[in-house]
């Protein structure tokens, strides 16, 4: 049973690969997300792609060990059925494990995608070995996915894990979720927009304007790219993210006490340097020495992989 | 091996108990705590009291299962030496753990008093057979026990659990760890005599002044007494505190996904019902409504006994 499959299911794609359980993927599938009335079509595409992927890399059945799945929202994962999502309409209720396992005969894994994305970092990446670690992705949003003695933190009801809310400014900036002052809405990439959009309309980032010849909607990649090249406004925008992050990072750290933090996501990737800075220094501040001098806070090597190899992380993960 | 040792070490006092596996406690000692120079006495004491207390209660030495120590600060619960402790001066690095199995035979087990305290309420208390519970102690200072796995979550190196400094407030009041903004700055018995000493000298709460006719110094006890009868101002401090205090509860719901939280301590004991009213409904707001609906909060029914309960819970724990 030397293989795994692991499914990514976001937004605007699912990912699908096949796996050995030292993380090498030796083939994978890519399929645009169907959503709505057409979510049960993209079910079906999903098993009709895995199907053929198996046949194609000629894997016999019988060495494949699992399925391992990540998807967004507070997935029951003994249940497997599928969460209520914002960006997954017309999935809620799909029960999306009983059905993978009925198809291929393999046990199913399945949880919430940021948690995947720390196993990730457990089985293949920098935590191997880690009895505490947390991973953050910042992107859109911000999540999390902790291990704690070795074990992913689902909480009672699969929606522990979710640090992307936890409040670090009262009654401050509305967040999507509803709450108000919750880290995301300070350090993802949507925080980042709204900030610079928010500081257009009074006037301000009259460089960015040029720079992009539009008058407005900058997005956080555009952002990044004008302060990667020095935009003063831009600059001051991200280091201002990178505090607010270091609040939330300093809080975790003053928490669990974990022996590693490993930060990705997209946000990560495009942001300039002195936002890297900043959440160092601001976690820092805002944690006890003994934490923040035990913890390593790195970036993940596991980069556009993260989401795949989450997801495949869930088979071998018992091993 | 019916019976164990708690041993609670507070910045006053040590207490002793000798109990049974089902929480009974059979008999008892409490000594003060002698610091600076005379801490080794104290040690000396401890062992001479626990001697005799044995001998009295007539226990075989065969039948005690082991010794449970809860002190303050962050104990390395694999070494058991004394950490820095503000409230203990003198004890820093005796060997504590090691003295007393040198001495009685037994193995002990030392951890951090709040995490004894979520020790108690899972095996003796109303956290049992729960999975995922958070202890939460709100007297001078604020600090926490979390169970997580069924499992006491003391992180890389045995600092996790400290909630009462987790930022709630970005560049807020000073706290006495040094940080600012921390939970324990807005809620502890400290934070709440703090605010209400500081507002005096600005001409407010001559309520108070008259209700304990001096003019200054109040502590969060009286505080406490004069909103139990009523008293506006003394009201509206304790309203403030559970808010603050509702503002990290709902962080670590969010975080934990806990089945339940157990709330103790002394402020806790003596605060008017404003305090509890105004924590949850700030809880509530400050959390998802899936951990929120799914979480119980909850008073600790182990009220002065906690600490030692705590401290003998370790040795049963492992049952």
């Amino acid at each position: 049973m030397k293989y795994g499959i692991g499914i990514d299911i976001g937004g605007t794609k699912v990912s699908m690969v096949l796996g050995t359980r030292k993380g090498k993927i030796i083939g994978r599938r890519q399929i645009p997300t169907l959503k709505h009335s057409r979510a049960k079509e993209c079910v079906a595409n999903i098993v009709d792609n895995l199907e053929e992927l198996i046949k194609e890399k000629k894997i016999l059945r019988g060495n494949i060990k699992g399925i391992g799945v990540g998807i967004p929202g507070a997935v029951d994962s003994a249940k497997g059925i599928v969460p209520r999502s914002p960006n997954l309409q017309g999935w809620k209720g799909i029960p999306l494990a009983r059905i993978l396992k009925n198809k291929f005969k393999k046990p199913v894994y399945m949880t919430n995608d940021a948690n995947a994305a720390g196993m990730g970092e457990k089985v293949f990446g920098q935590a191997k070995k880690l009895k505490h670690m947390i991973y953050i992705t910042v992107s859109t949003g911000v999540g999390g996915g902790i291990i704690s003695h070795g074990r992913l933190l689902e909480g009672a009801n699969y929606v522990g894990g979710e640090i992307g809310h936890i409040t670090i400014v009262p009654n401050g900036n509305r967040c999507n979720c509803g709450q108000r002052g919750c880290l995301e809405a300070y350090a993802s990439g949507t925080a980042i927009a709204k900030t610079v959009n928010r500081a257009v309309r009074t006037g301000k980032g009259k460089s960015l304007q040029k720079r992009f010849k539009k008058k407005s909607g900058f997005s956080a990649k555009e952002i990044a790219i004008a302060a990667n090249k020095g935009d003063r406004f831009a600059l001051e925008v991200f280091k201002e993210a990178g505090n607010y992050l270091g609040i939330g990072i300093g809080t975790l750290l003053n928490i669990f006490n974990p022996d590693s933090i490993i930060i990705g996501g997209g946000v990560m990737k495009s942001a300039p340097k002195i936002h890297w800075k900043a959440m160092l220094k601001s976690a820092k501040k805002h944690s006890w020495p003994e934490p923040f001098k035990k913890v390593k806070i790195k970036r993940t090597k596991l980069k556009d992989e993260v989401g795949n190899l989450g997801a495949l992380a869930l088979v071998f993960d018992k091993d």
